[in-house]
């Protein structure tokens, strides 16, 4: 199966709004096994929608459209797609009764005429019901099996009708095309006549999370990494200010044949990344950490001065983290740091805020103060301001209290305020990890 | 002038990246008055490529096409477009030695053949240097005066060369073509031969912020819009989590003219708007609040239980927080509000952890410890658990303390946890912003 996509909104050229819809579309088809084969984004202008819906049916004879399904003057997506089609708007009683028992509910009066136009439905179409909103989703298909399908811009609702209401018809027609011999969705990738019916094929991908560790550094320890693929799986290097992601992706199997592809490659490669690595797909670093507390009955508290609160709120982001984090001091100001955590001001005078020894008596006085048997501290210099020729923007001290020890770490940090500060973040977390991990040796 | 924009990347199609290159480049070139016509996104296939470009030049005659310029042998783009305008490739001295430099100043031994390919350039192409990374940009055009602008795909150096190498000679180029006449971008937006020149005309949009009212009540607020905006300028709600923005926008109008026009519908409308309004643009309600500390000679302490942080790193996220920002306690677990904020255990066990009394107690306490002026607290249950009847997740008791007086403020925010959080960091930071501004009295 293969299908195109146009999303249609004048604001989405304009760049007023970044087009999430179309990744999230992509996503969701691509691991249905419906490869998305082109994607085209156009204003709020009837002539260009219809070219786009033709050029995209000219081509995969399937095409998904978003937005433009709203009641303003600046909806035009169902009009311009029912003209293409050679289709009359017919008001349906059903969907105005519906937006009529909605419209009351939020006791705003009676409905403006403008809003009755969400009601209308191109002759002949499928009405595909919105539970999340009052633009119902549009099924088009014309005589010679050329489908158009219009849905709202709203993203969660695209989102949901998509997946629920989208992709099960799309999968279904495919597999049934597949059946009958006919190439699936009117492109090149289907099967012969004479063939028998292949299941269908999805694109899908596993992450590996590394953190710590330089892109280039992570691919000495990989070296060549064919041998460890295997046949229809490719690897993506992602580097980002946190770390370094390893997408794995299998192409174009059968949905079994792509998970086992993905679990050998995977299986194959994590060796290699060691302790490097911290977890898979959307694995979150406070989360695993916070998990490996709870295993040792282990509480945590923090003392933050340049994150200035970003580490004890990526370790709260995480549902349930009160199982293992108590809190802690924000002492962005260096008599907090010896008000509130002990730190002693002699400290400071000699080694400066931003010292091994600041941070190894901040995390002393985070873990006396809170009472916790794990502690963490950072001090850093996140720009712009601040710097000197011996502690540029970027230096960072961090250090992890677990087992009787407190490891101090240094860092210089390339990246602007924001990013020092999530790296900072990010060190933290990943000492800490370490530390529990080597049980309070090392 | 109006232009079209392709991107490349099957990455882009298979949703793993959010397509913010076509946002970035539709915003920069609608400020400069250049008019993005229609985007579309296609996958690494020089087939794709080709027709793709090839439709947008017959749409308007000038096509920015991002990504694929890489070494790889995904990255096919500069070879494709060669081949649609008739060019073969040649190799760049001067962009081989340059590749040398950067390869040897990384270390990283001789540099692989395959990196050559980023020296290569179409006949007659002028080459824009990127001072960024390792792909230059390149601009083709033919003897018809149809115009493809190739630029790498990596954001920031897509976002360089477009702003500094891009738009400037577009800009030249549609000057250069009203004088002469000739319909601006080969589109039909130009001016007549017989007319006198015009200015070229953009496309910009100022915002107004708001927060702690919904966006219903602020509609009711504003009433009918039209008298205040003025002609060619509309208006956009745009609601979120932390507030509503309205965002004014003025289409087709001459730089200054569009300038006056934003200018005069602001007036107009920030008087509707009253105090719920904090500031325009990309301002951020914790930038407003430290700068109001900041003129009060006010230093600022905070008291977090469910934003766990988030709420020390907004303030800390602005450059030069410290002038105003002290620090603060994260008094996750019980024993912490006790211990470090000095909250009195009966008032936890009579009236519950996130309750009126406990948030006023933290405020104080955060304000001693600390040695503040002004403090803030916030505790709540974000959920997904913890939540009871009386006090259902997306409970939030903020306190904000000013001038010798405490205030107090409930909140019952709707949503997951992640938007509970940041509602409630959003409304402690506008509680002071109030208090600030009330100079201490209500």
């Amino acid at each position: 199966m293969r299908c195109d996509l146009v999303t249609v909104g004048t604001e989405l050229l304009l760049g007023f709004t970044v087009d999430g819809n179309a990744a999230a579309a992509g996503r969701a088809l691509a691991a249905a096994g419906v490869r998305l084969e082109a994607h085209a984004t156009v204003g709020d202008d009837p002539a260009a929608i219809r070219a786009a819906v033709a050029a995209a049916l000219e081509r995969t004879g399937t095409v998904v459209v978003t937005g433009g399904l709203g009641p303003t003057r600046d909806d035009v997506t169902r009009e311009a797609v029912a003209e293409l089609f050679g289709r009359r708007l017919v008001r349906d009683p059903a969907l105005v009764a519906a937006l009529e028992e909605r419209f009351g509910r939020l006791g705003r009066g009676p409905m403006p005429e403008a809003n009755l136009r969400q009601a209308d439905v191109p002759e002949g179409a499928a009405v595909l019901p919105n539970r999340r909103g009052t633009a119902p989703g549009l099924w088009l298909e014309d005589a010679g099996g050329r489908v158009a399908v219009l849905l709202p811009g709203v993203p969660a609702e695209m989102r949901g009708l998509l997946e629920e209401e989208v992709i099960p018809r799309l999968v279904r027609r495919g597999e049934a095309r597949t059946r009958a011999g006919a190439p699936a969705g009117g492109g090149t990738g289907g099967q012969g006549a004479a063939e028998p019916a292949s299941p269908p094929t999805v694109i899908v991908s596993r992450t590996l999370r590394t953190t710590g560790i330089s892109e280039s550094a992570l691919a000495d320890l990989v070296g060549d990494p064919a041998p460890l693929l295997g046949d229809g799986v490719t690897l993506a290097w992602l580097p980002g200010p946190e770390g370094t992601d390893l997408r794995l992706t299998a192409w174009d199997l059968a949905a079994e044949q792509a998970g086992a592809a993905l679990g050998r490659a995977a299986a194959a490669l994590r060796p290699r990344l060691g302790a490097w690595c911290y977890g898979e797909d959307d694995a979150d670093l406070a989360a695993v950490v916070l998990e490996a507390l709870v295993a040792r009955q282990a509480r945590l508290a923090v003392a933050e001065s340049c994150t200035g609160g970003l580490l004890g709120a990526r370790l709260t982001a995480v549902p349930g983290s009160s199982r293992a984090f108590l809190g802690g001091v924000v002492a962005y100001d260096n008599d907090v740091k010896c008000a509130m955590l002990g730190v002693s001001a002699e400290t400071i005078a000699r080694h400066g805020a931003v010292s091994e020894a600041v941070a190894r008596e901040m995390c002393a006085g985070a873990a006396r103060s809170c009472g916790a048997d794990a502690a963490l501290a950072v001090t850093g210099i996140a720009g712009p301001d601040g710097g000197t020729p011996e502690k540029p923007v970027g230096t960072v001290w961090v250090a992890a209290g677990w087992g009787g020890r407190v490891r101090a770490f240094h860092y210089t940090f390339p990246g602007e305020r924001d990013v020092v500060r999530r790296r900072a973040a990010q060190a933290a977390l990943d000492a800490l990890r370490r530390a529990l991990s080597s049980g309070g040796e090392d």
